[in-house]
């Protein structure tokens, strides 16, 4: 038998029931004894940023991050000047939604390039860029390693030891990183990594969903419930445990099947799932 | 201008033109001005294995490798016996061809399982029972470290360093590396790594094709013609020719559009984007 407090820690990343409202995601959090979210900008915009944070507030529902800044990579002055002015109101988005943690899919090559060592420079000169503004307003930037298949076009940050490259230069208390299974889970070096991650108090977040086969004919909407496809979350959460992170647990899964499921039943599903197979390791 | 000196090096793997049999591949490269190629076992299998060999010599090609053995993760002893026979049969393939290449696919995880750290143990247990085979052979096992996406199912080793440090414990001469750009274009490590390749002296095989966006539905059809993906070869090329390989360089290219065009038409444009995107850096 599972308790509240057995989901202390869970939180839903409303892109899980994307065709919820962000009202809606809240009301199925409160209803599901879930104490966080982690929303998307899309929804938070449509809400209004201040309705979005009483809404959330007022339920008394967490924040466990806010999806996402990035795109850093833009070649031109003027890409990079709108990049930059994204990204500060993304920090200032998720100050007013009292979150300290922001996603950034950093990006991936510019159109017709080719040259991945330079668009990765940019991104490190975007994110020097962004440091003092993030420090300002007490909100740590997180790196999220992409899975590889979307190296091109999302983001030329492929693996956790990459991302805490990148994160060295700067305090852990304003650049961290994500390890998310669905994108890590096949990194041979990933649990000497896991474990830098936690030595270096960088590790931001902690996300959760399944890497299901074979791959969708969409490859970003191959994830899938705990337990539907390859992920070791035992094995993983055991390195995620040790390295020394407590903080939240986020479900975050594009899937059209469950995209067409009735978010309550997905909620219902995702605590079945959570509690079997990510809880007893966390 | 091209002659046919720049083509010294250009080998054709036979799934680039998957519906040609061994003797159309083999009459297509000579009429092409190409000296080599690199046959995969079914399309000898088809001609007969001393036919073949007698084939490819009387033409005066050059076998470059031989695709594939591997899939070595079986966990059971019955699949682990099956898994060692079929690779000793294809070392012996090898030597029939007279090439010292042989390339291995190393397998996914098995039916069910979730723990790559010990299906990746099992990859280790394998290589060390063929090695002592291969080395009576004058066979190199060639460890190709596939794209991520291929994790689960075709090859648990999805790095080069991965590569290399499996490779370790044995001789260069009988266990090498191959670098194909599709596999390894994303990977952070990449200059590191093809220059370590170097230095151990590893690199068994160069090869060559391009990584086409958006993913194709299949993802195993992603390929393309050098050019008409991201892959940058003149980077990769560099790093290749700076670690000090001279081998082959073999095009192989899995794409439902090539394999329906004319074999001729498409060892045409091979050679037109070698010429124009791989020779200027080997």
């Amino acid at each position: 038998m599972t308790s509240t407090s057995d989901f202390a820690r869970l939180s839903i990343n409303s892109a899980t029931t994307k065709k919820w409202t962000l009202a809606q995601v809240v009301d199925g959090c409160v209803n599901a004894g879930i104490p966080a979210i982690g929303p998307w900008r899309d929804r938070v915009e449509e809400a209004g940023l201040d309705k979005a944070a009483r809404l959330i507030k007022d339920a008394g529902l967490r924040v466990s991050s806010l999806c996402r800044g990035g795109f850093l990579t833009a070649p031109d002055a003027e890409g990079q000047a709108a990049a930059l002015a994204d990204n500060r109101a993304a920090i200032l988005e998720a100050v007013a939604l009292d979150t300290r943690e922001l996603f950034l899919v950093v990006g991936g090559l510019a159109p017709g390039e080719k040259d991945v060592v330079a668009a990765r420079r940019r991104v490190a000169d975007r994110l020097a860029d962004l440091v003092p503004f993030a420090e300002e307003n007490g909100v740590r930037l997180v790196l999220e390693p992409l899975h590889p298949m979307y190296a091109a076009d999302r983001a030329l940050i492929s693996t956790l030891g990459q991302a805490l490259d990148l994160a060295a230069p700067f305090d852990a208390s304003t650049v961290g990183v994500a390890v998310d299974t669905f994108h890590v889970w096949w990194d041979p070096e990933l649990k000497a990594q896991i474990a830098r991650a936690g030595r270096e108090d960088r590790i931001a977040s902690y996300q959760v969903c399944d890497f299901n086969m074979p791959i969708a004919a969409d490859p970003l909407l191959s994830r899938g419930y705990m337990g539907d496809g390859v992920v070791d979350f035992a094995t993983i959460g055991t390195w995620v445990r040790d390295a020394g992170y407590t903080g939240d647990i986020e479900v975050e899964i594009f899937s059209q099947e469950i995209w067409d499921t009735d978010g309550n039943t997905v909620l219902s599903t995702v605590k079945d799932r959570y509690a079997e197979l990510v809880l007893p390791y966390a």
